[in-house]
């Protein structure tokens, strides 16, 4: 079997098109050098931070045409002169958007061990599980008792936010973009409420379900949701905004203006910022809690699964339209 | 002599003028009631929120026209039912922008004692002083070494702002509207430096003077100068903005829109609300070393002082329009 991998092709102009990107067939993997491995993909992520790369406005370097895309995997090492990982040994580790890889490992880490689907080490395990619950209990500081509310309520992040909000006695209210996705946000992740910002309106919704205000507005989309989460004044006295993604921005050419600041003064709101990365040091603690949530069956999730390498251009494009439904994978 | 006051004709279109307010003669103050205080006003302070009461936007009541406008005095006692305070007490408290007031004294308290001058009770030992110390040691939690940038500051609360910071082994930086406020900055406040808003290129400015970013942005008006200091990435990593004052949108009918927040991610970027009312209780806190400072003589202030009340209504219109030059008064 050859090798594959995606590459980029242009700069998206918008909402990427899969003609932006480009299936290629990998050349042989140079011999290894020394503390590297080479490992195979058996599962690949795609996430919508990979977006912002493309506009350049994101804090990691921006991909250049031609190059591999950033992907995470679930991965097996078939050959290793690493100190620490063995043939045979399952890790998780950025690898890009290609079937094969040679790395130094320094961001891996073991696959969990069990009887856990692989897949969730790059969902509720992985990267999206892991900014949830450190941006809700470490930045937002939740409190049984409070209001949390959150966007993209049926992706990854988003529902692990609300689950894990119910875990520690909050309420959880959802924010999704389909009658589908808000159904599941409430039958299946059994959030209290889940307002479907296409059909509803967001603003008479909230003063509805939650009319003493918000607590912690979990934001993973900016925009609109924002202007009025924030501009309408559906913070609560003393909230908290974990601003963790701007979707809603990634596909545009220039940065829109947010809301206006004026109205944190009135609620003693704060914005405070949620970047996974600065809790790689504390990824046993989350994985601890986070596998006993799951052991207990307490963690609902959603996969949004296609096969093979070839179909992940058009499933990213699908994401970044909002038409995903769940964490959006490739299985090799 | 007659007793006056200033009541609101009516709700300021844009930039209040003076025929928006009217001076008029107060009538004969009731009779006191059980635990009231009849006082006689010496020093009357104007400050920017009143203007953002009138826009309705304000997180206090909004004054209604043909009713006296708020106003902290410096004023005595001249007859009491109140258990503590006595006729010839000099207190500090809410009395309107009147000569003389009835008041339960809720929220007086006793006018320092000693050597300093009172009318400091409604600058830099009063409100303005007050929002400035536990806005930049509270809220901005400064560390020595850091980068204090503050807007407004030649005004009460800019100046103590770059003077504590610099007490507290920061650096500091201001704005400000004018040459000659730039150079009493400098000068008498003996602040690192100051930029000229309305002649300098404040990104340009800040790039020479904070190459390595701003780690506390004291933010008393909002607008451009906003946009500009954290729309144009000059929060150094892990900065606090202090959201304390929005002068720049006081006089507009419409909040405007803020800046995108997606930039608070690459530098870590809080943004934190500053209600001096939230203080109250941490007064006296505030006094001990307020007054400690005073005495050794490293507060440098400034006053803009005109005298009785009919003075008033011009005074205010001057300071909407950033005309003043301090700490604006009125002496009775």
């Amino acid at each position: 079997m050859t090798d594959r991998r995606i590459l980029l092709r242009r700069i998206p102009d918008g909402t990427p098109r899969p003609e932006d990107f480009e299936v290629a067939e990998a050349p042989p993997g140079p011999p290894l050098g020394p503390g590297q491995v080479r490992v195979r993909a058996e599962w690949l992520s795609l996430d919508p931070y990979v977006r912002a790369l493309l506009s350049g406005r994101h804090f990691l370097r921006m991909p250049q045409p031609g190059e591999v895309l950033p992907a995470k995997a679930v991965a097996r090492v078939v050959e290793s002169r690493h100190a620490t990982w063995r043939t045979g040994d399952r890790l998780v580790l950025e690898t890009g958007l290609q079937s094969s890889a040679v790395s130094d490992a320094a961001d891996a880490w073991r696959l969990h061990p069990g009887h856990v689907p692989a897949s969730t080490a790059l969902g509720i395990l992985g990267m999206p599980g892991m900014t949830a619950y450190f941006g809700l209990l470490d930045v937002g500081q939740v409190r049984a008792g409070e209001v949390v509310l959150v966007s993209s309520a049926a992706g990854p992040v988003g529902s692990m936010v609300g689950q894990i909000a119910m875990l520690k006695g909050a309420r959880a209210i959802g924010i999704a973009g389909s009658a589908e996705k808000c159904d599941w946000v409430r039958r299946v992740a059994r959030f209290e409420a889940c307002i479907d910002y296409r059909r509803e309106d967001v603003d008479a919704r909230l003063r509805e379900l939650a009319p003493d205000g918000v607590h912690v507005f979990f934001d993973n989309t900016g925009g609109d949701l924002q202007h009025t989460v924030i501009g309408r004044r559906h913070l609560a006295l003393g909230a908290r905004v974990v601003l963790c993604g701007l979707v809603t921005q990634y596909n545009l050419k220039e940065a829109p203006p947010g809301p206006n600041l004026g109205v944190l003064m009135a609620s003693r709101a704060k914005i405070l910022p949620m970047v996974v990365y600065d809790y790689e040091h504390r990824r046993e603690e989350f994985l601890r809690e986070a596998l006993a949530w799951h052991g207990a069956g307490r963690l609902a999730f959603k996969e949004d699964i296609v096969e093979g390498l070839e179909a992940a251009p058009a499933h990213f494009c699908r994401l970044m339209r909002g038409e995903n439904f769940g964490k959006s994978l490739i299985r090799l």
